[in-house]
């Protein structure tokens, strides 16, 4: 019978805890939180899953992931195999993989998109590994993705990292679709002409060239705030956008969405601009046009 | 019993004339090209239409829609309504409204999207003039429309002009989404690491933050010629782009995404670059950095 | 003995005035505000130049312009020029040379820049209009131009609105140059490296690639206030930013930097930007993450 | 008496020693060639130098710095001064330093712009590291720094790294001026009125607010080839414009136009873009628009 591990039941392992459960499949899940964790300890975690074991981690990416798999390394057996399924640049698989490999551990990187709807609707899942760890692990992704035909909702894209790999190129081009969203939002509601903006994102549902999932979550957010009026304009990055216009620089990509979107969200945060300022002192110098006093 | 006049049998009049007609209505469509009209000429078209008219103008935005709306204004009777389908600069509805205003013809402007696939799925329509004239014509944009809730294929965004404007942003939205997906194709493409691009895309189909229409458009094409390689990266614009960054600077929006993307398309039309041949003679001046022979 | 008369003394006109007076030329200056004014009205102005005159109009751009360049239509003789040498959109140029033209008066379109240095360091100039006019003009120009050769502070441009055509690319060029250096002070400002900012703008005045009259000026700003802190990033724009875009789209010239730095202003204007606030909506949306509160 | 050695001396290192001599310091240059080298080999260089010695390194940047700065921490002595005035990337001077500490040898990070006129106009100096060290080689500096006073073409810009990263910025900066300017061309080539584009960018060099070091060299080429109808569209990038937009990155600076200017580059050296053979693909998808063959 097929059993599975989970590390890490926040906002995303937990629901995905509970989905893997519905088909059928034997989790354990520990979290340091005891109110959602099934089991004491890691160390509780490794000796109630039978050997080969498959263990999940839900975990922040960055050095609690790899706490958490160094830690792996040192409790699992020969033939056991860690999934790292969090937001993990993929520079780090290898690192990971290595690590494991010195005991026989296995490793496949996963990315996981979906949200809070991936429990519902089920999870885009992005692996990179080798072939036969992804065989083994099938039954637990055909939990976790979407019903309908697999390879619309999973990819094995190719060896360790590629899954991270093409989850960050995923997260880059959500930046750019929300971002050509969000400039018609604006240029609608700026427009002389135009008295019903929510109503004009809700007919972009049906038939149209843009329709898409991220327009049924704006017209969602409208119907709640017709005018977002009780929102400010100022959005966090989780670090794949950067990683995205990173990597494209390493391979000479031009991304001038992508970045752009990018620095949007860089801007939405900041109170003043000193490269406004600089822009603003110069004119003054040259043309005695008044600046703004910062008081 | 609804009557529904068209000028313009081309890719989308034709298909509309065709969907009209499979929901009940009688419409009379007239082209040039003879193979496609239903009567010889528009005298004949307005002539087999009973008063009040509705006559659907479906031609190439520009001088040949004015030419087209300036004719109808000479053979149409007071309470007769033209509507502008064409893909029109919103500015131009105020003009062909007061035209037709002269003659007491009433006059809608309407932003369709769908393309080649409207006859199938129905056609997102985005509509601007008068509520009274938008009520009359109901029949047949309920005709026009995909199935499914009203307000979700459909919208009165305004007056005069207002369906033009959301048509217009609906394109720059399109552009920048387009170009998102583009530059993750690149990077994708160029990555060390991954080994199966199509199949990434084919996976974000289902479940993922990203899934659109245009995502399935892109893994049909995909599925076609798997790295595109039979296609030249040239890229036409047909206005809307250009239009909405028009809108957007009269407006004090930035709109850095979409601009980028209608920026990138100008660049794919280019054999050689101006702009970086200056670049490449400043560097050779500066530093006596080579640079390449134009032969 | 060449005379000049001049519509305007404003920061500009009046500069210019006392610079053409100091070559030995007999000027006569108009302008709404009695301190500064030679003469009580333009009819006094016309009246006391000998004709064939030369009328310099030095006052804002648009409807005022216009306004005075068909005032001076009705007033001048066949033989007169006018000279429009304010910051008007080159596609006005044609529109007043043929109003003029009707009355047989010439007319050159100057773009001038110096702003509140063109005093001292005269004013670069750039003509558009007949060889003979420009020819006719020359001692004005020359008076006007900095010292050094002619062609290094004028040029002949082309035909009628050349002139402001080349101002107008100018400007462009000089919100690129702006934003440019404004970028590198912000990432100096922010390095957690670099602890002497404004030594380094200091610096890079002999001897760099990026030596300019524009560095100078930031050096001069940072003297003042060594971190910009007195000034609001808070930046206006005047018109031929938006048009050299604008003139972009018509010519599909690809514009990335001038067009990023045109909307970097727009941005330094928002108090909120509602795009932003779309993308927070939509993040909170799929993934559930906190938005702020506008509150 | 002063010394000074240099290793490397290719276009920069071989002007710098000339230029030094000049100024009466004794200096000894290494270089792999036998047509420029003072002295056969580091071993010989260091023995030809009285302690304390100070060693420039002038070498490609990367494994070329690094390993002959490895090489020069084996065999000079405590008290010597090392420095690296390559275009190392910020991050690796720390190492080097670090390195060298062992030994209690000194560092000092310089970065120098000037290019192939720095022999004739002097270098602009960038240094980073402590301020005894800094100090003891101000004669080498001055010797190297254009004429005027110091500070406008010198700075110590902080510790160890701080050199290296106001001239990454320099660098960064001057990617977005010779963008702008080459914008500026392309709009100018492409303008239905002007005639004259190497006049209008010879007109530009006095008086004007973009005159500027670059504009000049932009004058020389157009002088020599006045459409540049003998260069290609071809530019390369060296590294410092890629870091600049990485540092930008990690800082939070949004930086769209040295990021857009870093892309055209990439742009540039493509034949053809993996990211528009997708948009032709979209738009062939569902508008059926026409798309190039790319054969």
């Amino acid at each position: 019978m097929t059993q599975l591990g989970i590390i890490g039941l926040g906002k995303m392992g937990g629901n995905m805890r509970e989905r893997v459960r519905a088909a059928g499949i034997e989790v354990v899940g520990y979290d340091r939180n005891p109110d959602v964790t099934d089991v004491a300890s890691v160390e509780e975690l490794v000796s109630s899953l039978a050997a080969p074991r498959t263990i999940w981690v839900m975990v922040p990416a960055g050095e609690i992931t790899s706490s958490v798999i160094a830690d792996l390394a040192d409790r699992l057996e020969p033939g056991d195999l860690v999934i790292d399924g969090g937001n993990s640049r993929f520079t780090e698989d290898a690192l990971h993989a290595a690590l494991l490999a010195e005991r026989d551990v296995r490793f496949l990187d996963v990315g996981v998109s979906g949200g809070v709807w991936g429990l519902e609707n089920g999870y885009g899942l992005m692996v990179g590994g080798d072939a036969a760890d992804v065989e083994r692990t099938m039954p637990v992704f055909d939990a976790l993705r979407p019903e309908g035909p697999r390879e619309e909702g999973f990819v094995h894209a190719g060896g360790v990292g590629a899954g991270h790999y093409v989850k960050m190129v995923h997260n880059g081009i959500e930046y750019g679709l929300m971002q050509a969203y969000a400039e018609g939002f604006e240029l609608l509601e700026k427009s002389p002409i135009v008295s019903n903006v929510p109503g004009s994102f809700k007919a972009w549902q049906r038939g149209t060239v843009i329709r898409s999932w991220l327009l049924d979550l704006m017209v969602r957010a409208l119907d709640a705030d017709d005018d977002l009026s009780d929102i400010e304009g100022y959005v966090e990055d989780s670090g794949e956008g950067r990683w995205t216009v990173e990597e494209a620089i390493a391979n000479a990509v031009p991304l001038p969405v992508i970045s752009a979107a990018l620095f949007a969200r860089f801007e939405s945060r900041q109170d003043d601009s000193p490269a406004m300022k600089a822009v603003a002192a110069l004119r003054n110098q040259f043309g005695g046009h008044a600046v703004k006093s910062s008081e």
